[in-house]
């Protein structure tokens, strides 16, 4: 929704700029000039060919209106093979974690998209920007607020943009939640609930690996609960307060299996939130004065699905999500404008989760500074 | 349902003692006094005639197979006159505070069932108690574990039997839940959620007071969520964390109005229960490790929906709750044996509650003793 808001948006300022531009009697040369720079279609570079990588990010890459795959960064050569033949990709266009920082030279590469392992995610979105390219991180965006701090100095260091990859951000649903909650269209909010839990399969997994990692469930999953309770309060925790458990203590024996974490909010609304590593939820509910709305599931790829008090649904269109969140980033390249989902953003929830892990750690309240 | 299955057993005891004794030679004689014993109704005392006893209790007991509205007991005379006309209650079976232990004198008066403001169940419960009559008590039990321990006493010493108005233990969807989760249908529990909150009205009810109610949404609903976590875990919480908050400040001066509260079992299993006078939800959750089952809404007096994993539904027929609770306790007492919803019952979650209070006002998760 927001991506085709944006769309539009693009498209009537350029057409209105050709018009102006005309008007003025500026020279006609310019114009192919212009149309091929505001046009042109950002180079991606994907760092990590996982899961996500595989499924949803490249086929994602091939339905961008403002991207485009334009390089790989794998160290398995069975991989660069496999995807440099799938998606057309020159072998200057290939690089492994040695040669990456190669990619300072390559003018076909834009944007690094790091789709790593957490405790990577410092360090490549840091080289990144040292090679001068723009960054969008996976998130959570690192494994400490500390790294998410070196990691926004070093882009704004690099005068390069910095964005998390929050593809809620840009699911309509969510939009709508956000709107329904930030814009008190059912009156003040009074109640928030947000729960996202999976069973977590092959035990090997680098997920339930703390170096790795860096937390479980809630690092992974928690964090769309978190942001879910964040986006439709508009508000920032001033106070959290959090239990763990973990009811399979061999699998999860790394990392954080079950988590439930309450948000106080400045303005006396509580978020009620949970994750699991272990058990599957997908929820997104607030009451409010005049009603209620939900969304369940409220954070998968797609199949979002809405309700609201009064009988009502939530029904609207479902987006590649990752395309409409890598549109959004070109965007805001192209146009030089704030990401809603820049590293501050990110830095926001690492703060948030620590004082989590902390509130677990201690068996009381935590108290965040106010404005996260 | 366990309703109906207590109703079928008490049948079949009755018939097979009839046959046994036929068969034993016994004399006939006894046979009718037998009958009489077991057949006989039990009279209640109905103490306060508020709304629970006008809309819900009193259309209860003209629906019950073991009980009858036998007297009231009022402090307004009107309502004694309107409800000795609608239910033909004989002048002498009218009481009001002052006369209320002259029901010791009353052998029509078996069961006395105290439907007062919550700081009025430990007065009139032991005063029942002292009349020598069984009490059937609404909940909360009381307005602390100390009042509730002192409410056992009082009825173990007259030998009188003492249950707590928990409802939805005869209630056939909770059952099937309790059953789902305490048998492991869908294997070991994972998480449990569980909320009931509503948005209540009349600013100078009683409920938000906090001399008559002791405490606000906790007390009134919430133990319905603490109940249901309870129940489908079968297990006793070791530690609760709990947060509180007050959306409306004004209308909430004296008693709690939204609370969110972990319980930490033995098992390591988490219930994550919340409550609210100014928020509705009404919900009961598990996933376990082959699915999930949940009941919303879980603690209506009737309409209760349940769903669990794979598409299916949870769909038992509608009972009145009051009759198959207030048969229930006839039973007990007629064949002497122990009600699941015993005072120790209502003892256990009074001090959960205190737990959950001292942890709001800690700001720290707080240690219960193994088995409540």
């Amino acid at each position: 929704m927001k991506d085709s808001i944006a769309r539009v948006a693009d498209r009537s300022r350029r057409e209105f700029l050709q018009t102006a531009m005309l008007a003025a009697g500026a020279s006609i040369v310019s114009l192919p000039a212009l149309a091929r720079q505001t046009d042109k279609k950002l180079g991606v570079a994907l760092v990590g060919l996982g899961s996500l990588s595989t499924n949803q990010i490249a086929p994602a890459l091939q339905k961008t209106e403002h991207c485009r795959l334009a390089a790989i960064v794998t160290g398995t050569p069975a991989k660069a093979k496999a995807w440099s033949e799938k998606y057309s990709i020159a072998e200057k266009n290939i690089y492994n974690y040695g040669s990456f920082d190669r990619v300072a030279d390559n003018p076909e590469i834009d944007v690094v998209y790091v789709v790593l392992p957490n405790s990577m995610h410092a360090e490549y979105t840091i080289r990144a920007a040292r090679a001068n390219k723009h960054v969008l991180c996976e998130k959570p965006m690192a494994n400490s607020a500390k790294d998410c701090e070196a990691m926004i100095a070093a882009c704004q260091k690099a005068n390069r943009k910095l964005a998390i990859g929050y593809r809620l951000h840009f699911e309509p649903h969510n939009l709508e939640a956000k709107r329904l909650g930030q814009e008190k269209v059912l009156g003040k909010l009074r109640a928030i609930e947000a729960g996202f839990g999976f069973v977590i399969g092959d035990p090997t997994q680098w997920r339930l690996k703390k170096a790795l990692a860096g937390g479980g469930a809630l690092m992974d999953v928690g964090i769309y609960a978190l942001q879910g309770a964040r986006y439709v309060s508009g508000e920032e925790p001033i106070e959290v307060v959090a239990v763990e458990t973990k009811t399979d203590p061999v699998k999860f024996k790394e990392v954080d299996e079950t988590i439930y974490f309450t948000l106080r909010f400045p303005s006396g609304l509580l978020a009620n939130c949970g994750t699991s590593y272990n058990a599957g939820f997908n929820r997104l509910w607030a009451g409010a004065e005049k009603g209620w709305f939900e969304l369940s599931p409220a954070y998968s790829y797609g199949g979002i699905k809405g309700r609201m008090s009064g009988d009502k649904t939530i029904s609207l269109p479902q987006v590649d999500q990752f395309a409409a969140e890598l549109d959004d980033f070109a965007l805001c390249i192209k146009n030089n404008k704030p990401s809603g989902v820049s590293g501050e953003e990110g830095l926001r929830d690492l703060r948030i989760i620590e004082a989590i892990y902390q509130s677990i750690a201690s068996g009381k309240a935590v108290r965040l500074k106010a404005g996260g």
